[in-house]
């Protein structure tokens, strides 16, 4: 029997003490019961729950919101420093089972940059993680570019994780239902769409052709992306882009994982529009258990070789382990 | 050789002469140019252009946003029962090529329904479309419901077509890119966005309990609505929701048609997630073109008992035609 | 959350105690310990294991290669009466958990079409299953018609069963693995060849056309045939026949089953190029186990539509039951 | 736009003028008619038809059955290194448009070893080509391993090409349709079962037990056997192979091509057995035509780094290219 491959997760969270108390508002309730105490624990309960679940390696990102929505740009830096600095050091503890991605302090982008930086070439992050809009504002935004820039200079991804929605979004799409489906706001769909949005608005932004060797993490199976692929092109097109400009850059710069969604079909699509080697295994641990990961791609009747890209491959390609 | 199937498609429009002049702003951008006149053919120019590309039967219905944005209740009213009067002239000259969804006055909701009831046992339609929110109100809303109980008692469809989104979302999500790429807010993003929002708040409100035989179909294969069914019915479990009842619920009571989504992958994904049953085949005239529609179907490796099904068999059964 | 389907399996075997004498050779080996065991047993034991397993309703057929190589046509007609009669007890006395298909007595064609209708309209039988070479020939030899053209004058199907191959192909494929690997022969390769062959070969006989409502199984996953489609359909339009013949012939007269072949991607395949409405749940025990089976569908990310077809629909229609 | 990808075809035959005379008997027919002109030239005519399909490079090799059925040993050897010799010239007047797999005289294995070295590292030849049972034998009866260990040593692959079948097998499956019907014994069916049956026996064989970098070619999407692969190795399980040893061995040593077999489903059912890396864009020229296939190619719904790899990028992996 082919030997069974590694399994590294990408969108495994944790928060940290210093950072936590600065996540108020509707974000808080990620956070409560069970899920609060796993989301503390970096150590042995984390671990024992990866073994349970056959998880070798957590590539740690804290919770959503993060910093992003913290204005004040030297409080961000601080947070950022110190919050990326424990990291390393829960990393260094356990390192062949955990790695991690950096927090930036995204109110102040060249800050942000640096700290990628630091957090790349001083602790030994494999990229970085932002969550939702960076000051209400989406990270296409000129005023980011730095941190793309940089990202691309230390050929590391950015992974763009969701948060809760706009405020305005929520008024015009949720609100009604927001109190009897909380979720409705986050994973059922508030996060989905925001952020299939901010990969669009990535694209359209044409930062691709400034940094052609930039590369983009989407959680939850590209957010849907890959689905719409075809329709996202085809109106595209009829505003002047090229015939397969929007694939041809979603195709070259994204990569997406699987965490919070384990659906075959989904994945199939994603496979027929992406190819095996631009999706990576996730859990979204420990909003989503570990097991039911694993036991479905155990379960998945792809081809071991794909079943170890998708695993782990990828993931060792994408983020240099 | 099995014979030809017969081809029905069911987002096809025109735009009626007295309902277009209260069709302002950003809306009225939609059917500009060679579009616009094709929008105005009822007649040998769109029949010839159905010869062309094999299509049999066009269900027609309004251009977006139809009278939806129309505050005036008195006026929506009177300019339904006259554009829903001419489209059954339409109908009756043409009766083996054309068929018709109802504009209904929403700004009314009684009276919309009321004349649901004539377009359908006066006229002959085979149901109604709504274009996007209704007044700025999404349709799940209960001053609504007299509509959804009245398509229930007449065992017709309702087809929730999207418009131009609402200004606060586009404010917020779009309004940078929105004139270099004017698609963003309709086909290419914006468009989807909003109706899969409705899709799912129509789930969310209970409507499906109220009524259990309502009938939705939703164009552009659902939206998206099938690739993410795996994650919104997750995490609304967290939200207690029953264990497939979000899944239950669509795959129940709504129908998706490949209007402008000529995509494999896609629709491959909505065979696994709905089923072939489910899936009917339209072509968004004049907004996309009728020959790649029926091209991709006839290229498309399916069994010749699903195509026949996509292609009319469905629409026969849903439609009663 | 929808009702659970109901579940029918239509390749499950059991042995008639007079004529498993007549079964010799290595046909016999089939039936060793355990299994022996339960092809026996149609009884409480087998009702205990359908329920473990959440199977309601079996369509019992007999193990190959029943009485297709006997060659004494009396004898053979005799025992396929005793045996019919014996299952028809089997299934009076769990009329809601058995169903039958037929034992033919092939070595008389015109018998055999006269126990086909004894067994329907007089035991309630739902059809029959013939198991390989009957006497060393296949069945689209014309001494075999009359058999079809009564299964089509009743509107009941052939379920075309593999049985061990002809002796002079196990001579020349799969002699000098047969000791080490005996399935070889069998459910591994040599049944699939010659039971597809055999499909092929109706086909390619002109049966259809005589008979252009007559209704054929075959389990396996239509023992691969499926994916041969596209290929077979091409090379015989280079020796003639229609830009579709076969494909079309074949998808209108076959149906295809489960049995022992719970793949995802197989099953994939015969829903692109057959359809869901012709594949039809069976496990193929006790050679292969219940729980598997069901775990496998109940697994299986299918809308619930298609499940319910596939565990029951699609059989209750075939089967009219 | 992604540029376009180079285009390699792996199973494009010729014939040899010292060779054809040696062809006799029902295999002669195969080359009649237009076809036999096409497989005459290997110049100008043969480039003008790759150029107006878009296919690059064609990887020559001689029809079936070449000189597997030559059993004067002596004769064959003479043969072959003629042969590879003058298709050293072909491939060497264009060496941009054309590469080889050599000619192997199979009737003494060790001079078809040695042959295939001289052709690898004096000639540059790619690999080689066998077509169907050598001298009425498998190639994976032990007298033929030698071929194997060499293959290995140089690192080329084998590309298993099936010839008109056995007699026996003729005689007992295909005779009565084979008049009507020639392809039947040929691409419809009879070359599918004996190159699937070859496949199986070199696992059964336990050659990649000796030959642990052995890598094998089948043409025709594997000949069926991605579709099989499940129940292939559930059946050996039961005679005591680990629980994925056959689907291990396959999937580790094997590649396919898509030669004569341009089908949405069967490739979908590879591409999720064995994964994109191992399937090979081939036509099967000149007994399919190149333009529907590189058209196929082109219309297919796949990612663009998979259609890469599938066109060429595997190509230029297995083959060193």
């Amino acid at each position: 029997m082919a030997p069974r491959p590694q399994v590294i997760a990408l969108e495994e969270h944790y928060l940290d003490a210093e950072v936590k108390p600065h996540m108020a508002g509707p974000d808080a309730a990620a956070g409560a019961g069970r899920v609060a105490a796993l989301l503390d624990d970096v150590g042995q309960g984390r671990i024992a729950d990866m073994d349970a679940a056959g998880i070798d390696i957590q590539v740690l990102s804290h919770g959503a919101p993060s910093i992003q929505k913290i204005a004040d740009a030297a409080l961000a830096v601080r947070l950022a420093q110190g919050a990326n600095d424990r990291l390393a050091e829960t990393v260094r503890a356990h390192p062949d089972r955990f790695a991690a991605f950096a927090m930036l302090p995204t109110a102040d982008p060249n800050a942000a940059a640096d700290e990628l930086e630091r957090a790349v070439t001083r602790l030994g992050f494999k990229g970085a993680m932002v969550h939702g809009l960076a000051g209400g504002r989406f990270l296409d935004d000129r005023r980011f570019w730095p941190i793309f820039e940089r990202a691309q200079a230390l050929d590391v991804p950015l992974y763009m994780h969701p948060a809760v929605p706009h405020p305005a979004v929520i008024d015009t799409y949720y609100r009604e239902y927001a109190e009897k489906f909380p979720n409705l706001l986050r994973a059922a769909w508030g996060f989905t769409v925001e952020t299939a949005t901010q990969g669009i608005r990535l694209v359209l932004s044409g930062i691709f052709d400034h940094y052609p060797r930039l590369k983009i993490i989407l959680g939850h199976l590209g957010e849907g992306l890959p689905f719409y692929l075809w329709r996202i092109n085809m109106a595209l097109t009829r505003d002047g882009a090229g015939p397969s400009w929007f694939r041809d850059a979603f195709c070259e710069h994204f990569w997406v994982t699987t965490s919070g969604f384990f659906s075959d079909p989904a994945l199939l699509c994603c496979m027929l529009e992406l190819g095996a080697d631009r999706i990576l295994f996730s859990v979204d641990y420990p909003f989503v258990e570990n097991a039911p990961g694993t036991a479905w791609m155990e379960r998945a009747q792809l081809s071991a070789e794909d079943k170890a890209k998708i695993l782990s491959g990828n993931a060792k390609r994408l983020l240099k382990m």
